[in-house]
């Protein structure tokens, strides 16, 4: 079967001069994922027509597929619509349905259609117009020789409602696409060249309708399956089968499958395990409390934290012994194993963790340079703890550091 | 004078697919506008030789400079170093120096160097290396015929500090770009609406080669002048009166110029005035407390906090009255006047500063809606207290409410 493939083409001064982040493209191109559909370019143009004249002749070159976004507002420097009707050569009309529906947006709000947002409706003769039923700018559905362009708004709720509700089903009927399957694994504790030497000969045994593709994050490696085929079941059964062989391997690194980020996996197991978690966290200086309290729910299992960040705070609220502070120093293995077991006792949670490190750039010593961070996990089995040895740059640390901990969590709750 | 004209051109299949968004390009569109070099078109193409080859190739015919990120990776699916190889018909060498620093990566975190990554360290011979001081891919600069194409990493810090300190400066003096300057008006308090209101007929009145962003972010809105011309001293005398005239219209919501945010204004505030900070946070959950401590040096000034997310840890911990919470609820002025004045207490601090809201998706009542939230400043003069209605979205609420308390603090402290 014939791969259908894509180009996003995004129109607009504003993404070229980075005064705006495109997320659209994003969502789009997994949209089109899931609809079988290949992305296999992004292109941004500003507002000037020879660039818009050439990146659509471009397009229309390499895919069957075109869509676009932006320059569709109802002033002069908006361009794509006198841009499509030159480039398919065809005149500009007001649209009478197309006008009903603006006409009716305005009036639904209370408010008067003036002449620039009239000319809202008129639309080249040879497309089709694509409702908006959350502005006032239609979509554009142009065909020629097979390929479709179709052009929407750059507005992201605009474009999404209209891209769900009618471009994706329309596309899916006009292609009839293949089945695609997409499944991802999560991993956490090595790095990706350490993962990818562990599983190279699992990697080069993939049949050639599966990709694998590395998405390394901080901390994190995901690894993604994609399969092509007839059936998506058919191709969900052999993806499961190539995991559990993967799991072999390195099983005890993966710690989910899908979207959930590794605090949401944490969270689903203690409430699971009704357990609950206190913090006292140093040199992560609140980082590892807003990972762990970013997730919906997460008052039902985490109790609270204590940031000591001066030495007289980690004694007197904490209740570290200064003993232990002047003879082992804040960072240090002794510190940091009475912090995770004190905050556990304070707060009278199951589990209690802690960090306490030399996120830098100040404070190193010959012996403790800038990374050194110690972390600890307690709960009323065991205490474990580990040295950690990271980068030079401070918010680096402070994210690894606080992601290293969720790892001992996972790693070091009771079975 | 010639404008310089740059295409950024990113590789790798999970931009195509959607599973990271590409805040790269955003950012490198910024560095370049800065530099007096215009993006004129923004590319993305997959992880494919053929791809990447066209798109080199339809970026040379149209610009001067092309920077690449992404594809350095040491694993099988990474090809931007081998095509740019072939795409300047050159073969890959390891590069002595790039090897060594490789070698001293790994050596710095006490880690093996693996022949995957040896290979990381093997570079296109007519390439000039471009140091990578935070990762193990080196950048690399080409030149043909006037035409520079520099091939960065396409991890956003290494990538960052590759392009500040290296690249920029070095494609300024390559083009001889012209004198541009720029100032970031740095406002927080009034959302963009209101401030474009209150400032129109001073941005009407701009010189044409002077021009106005509006660079809105959580709960702060940055004004960027760029200005174009011959002498970089004429326009910045130009600007800095322009902006002595906007500060008589907006001058209470402007915190500082350039790159410093919030954090780290109040954090030089702190240290001058030689104040300490301790902080009690609920609905944010550490956020705020990492703001302040993402600041290098915020030692210095900021003690500790507590996360008091549970009832019984904001009664026991903290010290709030129980008749306070049963008769007010903890989203309330009475807790968070409690609050802040019990933290600065116990941490003995000279400022105490509180958050407590519903910052959803659950937790709301009839009164207390997602998005209410309490802050409040405390100090030995006054206690100061706000009422927040933010979003319905959780990390929206949690990221705009610590902004709106380090800007109570701005606008609270002794003067």
């Amino acid at each position: 079967m014939k791969t259908i493939l894509a180009e996003l083409l995004t129109i607009g001064d504003e993404i070229l001069y980075g005064q705006i982040v495109d997320t659209n493209s994003q969502w789009m191109s997994v949209e089109l994922s899931n609809a079988g559909i290949k992305v296999i370019r992004k292109t941004s143009v500003g507002d000037q027509e020879n660039e818009i004249l050439v990146a659509l002749a471009e397009a229309e070159s390499r895919v069957d597929i075109v869509l676009i976004t932006g320059g569709l507002g109802p002033t002069n420097d908006d361009l794509t619509k006198p841009c499509l009707a030159k480039y398919f050569n065809c005149e500009v009309k007001i649209h009478e349905e197309a006008l009903a529906e603006v006409t009716e947006f305005f009036k639904s709000r209370g408010r008067e259609l003036t002449e620039i947002n009239r000319q809202q409706a008129a639309l080249p003769v040879c497309c089709e117009k694509v409702t908006n039923v959350l502005g006032t700018a239609p979509g554009m559905w142009f065909e020629r020789n097979g390929k479709v362009f179709v052009s929407m708004p750059g507005v992201p709720h605009e474009m999404k409602r209209m891209m769900t509700d009618l471009v994706v089903p329309k596309l899916k009927k006009t292609f009839n696409t293949p089945a695609i399957y997409h499944k991802v694994i999560r991993t956490v504790g090595l790095g990706e060249s350490f993962l990818a030497e562990k599983i190279a000969d699992w990697e080069n045994a993939l049949p050639s309708h599966i990709k694998l593709a590395y998405l390394p994050s901080l901390g994190e490696v995901k690894l993604r399956l994609t399969s092509i085929g007839d059936a998506t079941d058919r191709l969900e059964n052999e993806t499961n089968a190539l995991i559990e062989k993967l799991k072999e391997r390195v099983g005890q690194f993966i710690y989910g499958y899908g979207e959930d980020p590794l605090e949401v996996a944490i969270g689903k197991t203690l409430s699971e395990k009704k357990l609950t978690l206190a913090v006292a966290e140093s040199c992560t200086g609140g980082y590892l409390s807003h990972l762990i309290t970013s997730v919906p729910g997460s008052s039902s299992y985490f109790l609270g934290s204590i940031i000591p960040y001066d030495y007289a705070i980690k004694m007197r609220q904490l209740g570290v012994k200064p003993e232990t502070l002047e003879q082992y120093g804040a960072v240090s293995e002794e510190t940091i194993r009475e912090m995770a077991n004190l905050v556990r006792a304070k707060f009278n949670t199951d589990i209690g963790v802690a960090t306490s490190g030399i996120a830098g750039p100040g404070g190193e010593t010959p012996e403790k340079p800038v990374g050194t961070v110690w972390i600890a996990y307690s709960d009323k089995h065991h205490t474990v703890t580990r040295k950690l040895q990271l980068s030079k740059e401070r918010i680096l640390n402070i994210k690894m550091a606080s992601v290293a901990v969720l790892n001992l969590i996972r790693l070091s709750l009771p079975k």
